[in-house]
């Protein structure tokens, strides 16, 4: 599917699904209101799917890999060949994503946006490769237009697989090493936000590091000048191949009905993304924690979310999402498997 | 097992295998850290079980009911009747902690303490009754020394049985009309704070029972004067038979080297009466939600707790450590699964 018409089939969420969902909360064997942010993420379930009672059996986080040109200013604590690495432990099932998205059963989908390396074939693959790494977006665009449709179409193209797979759900994951660099000028770019605001350090870096960082965002911004209201302008001269890719994810899920489940600091300037380019996939974006690295609140707080818990994490891969997967879960079940009043025979409460 | 052999069988944690499971942590491929809560829960977890790699395959949430004398005093929302109709919907299934148990595939342990009235037979029904309601605190003390004895010692009974069982680890939740109140009571009594701090609206009172609720914690501390350093003397003189039960189930889940998850308001003010009898059992605590109820946090905090997570919740049978459920699986799974950075081939940081 076409960048195009899958903006024009996000639409808004379903109000009589929602207001089903409501009204059955209200009915439910509790107080009213008493089970607080999972009464609202169910409303919000129903709606995104347009059911009463949606269930979430199989779901999937996609985890989307891709190499940064700006590692030349040395911006991580870790080497770019960990990357490709790294993948391959996605694949060979050793890495944390795959712990922890055992825990809800969601399978790990794993894609090569634009890893430098050539990556041994694997049947659990996914190859989008759009180049061999971006360019570095001190010197100039990190990519070109074309390629930041291709990355953004490579996107929609793997959800709306998932879909057709059955996954009814999907959480967002990456993998760069360097990708904090760029996600921090996106969401300076967009928020119009001071890199003392946004930069922090990523996988570790020391205080040299973390100067390089933010010397790195703010010449890329000052190089390129891109157009925070353009969410296609930010991707291209200062985003990232596996940043596109999963800005394509949340276009893709919500045009196909689908909550998406964001992450950290990288994955939630993807979201913000794909919401500069079509604002309506905010209402399809589900929180899971808040990350480590300064800015990711505010990041969040711009897409008008509220991170559902914070457990000190900072390491990426979508292993906040897979933490949601189960509140995700435990949302739709109470809406769909609790009885009401009536059913189960109690007494309301006493007026 | 009685009391005083459960105490004397609760040791400290493990450090060899918080030792082992910490060094382990430091060599798997993710940044040094970068999984924050997690990691440290896993070492603890360690510690509890004495396993360097420790695996929670059969969970259960402990739901043990209780009537209140207290409700005399207009004390609730809802009257005492849903009770006994809300422990029927737990075997049926049909309630907030079955569809959230369900999300981890724990097992719903039900536990009639001291309903005031006589519950159908159920073949899922557990029967430690101590006698059909507590006595009005107002009026004088909650129940004898012997019941509250038998209380804590049902607790260590059911916990010991699911040990047998095969569980590993367990969840507290709590049914019972009216028992906020003498849970702020323990509070008050334990942390020596004002009724103001503690003592909240429950399944939803308005001023005038808030109030009402208020007078009878400040009525029944001053009727009994409950020596706070004495958890038993808290549990006889301001508790219930459902809070001494949970106070067993803490005491026989350390003494059993098992993890135990405290759930809301009330399960808490069951774990501070715990703490009291036997200090140690603080380190076996694994915290889940930060409740809506007052005071919440401050009692937490009393025993060394931080919440993992604050879903404005405000329901109580457990399902806020239903919710917990997850994290626990989560920081075992990462301990246990994940491949070191020498078994994956991967670089590490760049020192």
């Amino acid at each position: 599917m076409t960048l195009e018409n899958t903006i024009q089939k996000i639409g808004p969420l379903d109000s009589a699904a929602m207001k089903a969902a409501e009204e059955r909360q209200s009915q439910l064997t509790k107080p009213a209101g008493s089970l607080g942010r999972l009464e609202s993420l169910s409303i919000q379930l129903a709606g995104i799917t347009g059911e009463a009672r949606p269930k979430f059996e199989n779901k999937s986080i996609v985890v989307m890999a891709g190499d940064h040109g700006v590692t030349e200013e040395g911006v991580s604590a870790f080497p770019a060949e960990v990357t490709p690495q790294m993948v391959m432990n996605f694949l060979f099932g050793g890495a944390a994503i795959n712990a922890l998205a055992g825990v809800s059963g969601a399978k790990v989908t794993v894609v090569d946006m634009g890893v430098a390396s050539d990556l041994p074939e694997h049947p659990g693959l996914i190859s989008k490769r759009v180049a061999a790494g971006t360019a570095n977006m001190v010197q100039g665009p990190a990519m070109t237009k074309e390629q930041a449709v291709q990355a953004l179409e490579a996107g929609i193209e793997v959800v709306s697989d998932l879909k057709a797979q059955g996954v009814s759900v999907v959480g967002l994951g990456d993998m760069g090493i360097g990708n904090t660099t760029p996600s921090a000028a996106i969401a300076c770019a967009i928020m119009g936000a001071s890199v003392d605001e946004i930069v922090g350090r990523g996988t570790g870096v020391d205080d040299a590091g973390l100067q390089r960082k933010k010397d790195a965002v703010a010449k890329a911004i000052q190089q390129n000048g891109p157009d925070g209201q353009d969410g296609l302008d930010v991707l291209m001269k200062v985003g990232g191949f596996e940043i596109g890719g999963l800005a394509g994810v949340v276009l893709g899920a919500a045009a196909n009905k689908m909550p998406v489940v964001v992450d950290g600091f990288i994955t939630t300037a993807a979201a913000m993304i794909a919401a500069q380019i079509c604002p309506a996939v905010k209402d399809y974006l589900i929180p899971s924690h808040c990350s480590q690295e300064s800015g990711h609140e505010k990041m969040l707080a711009h897409l008008g979310l509220k991170a559902l818990f914070d457990y000190e994490m900072r390491l990426g891969e979508g292993s906040g999402a897979a933490m949601a997967m189960p509140v995700v879960d435990a949302a739709a079940r109470v809406l769909d498997q609790m009885v009401t009043f009536a059913e189960a025979g109690v007494s309301g409460k006493e007026e």
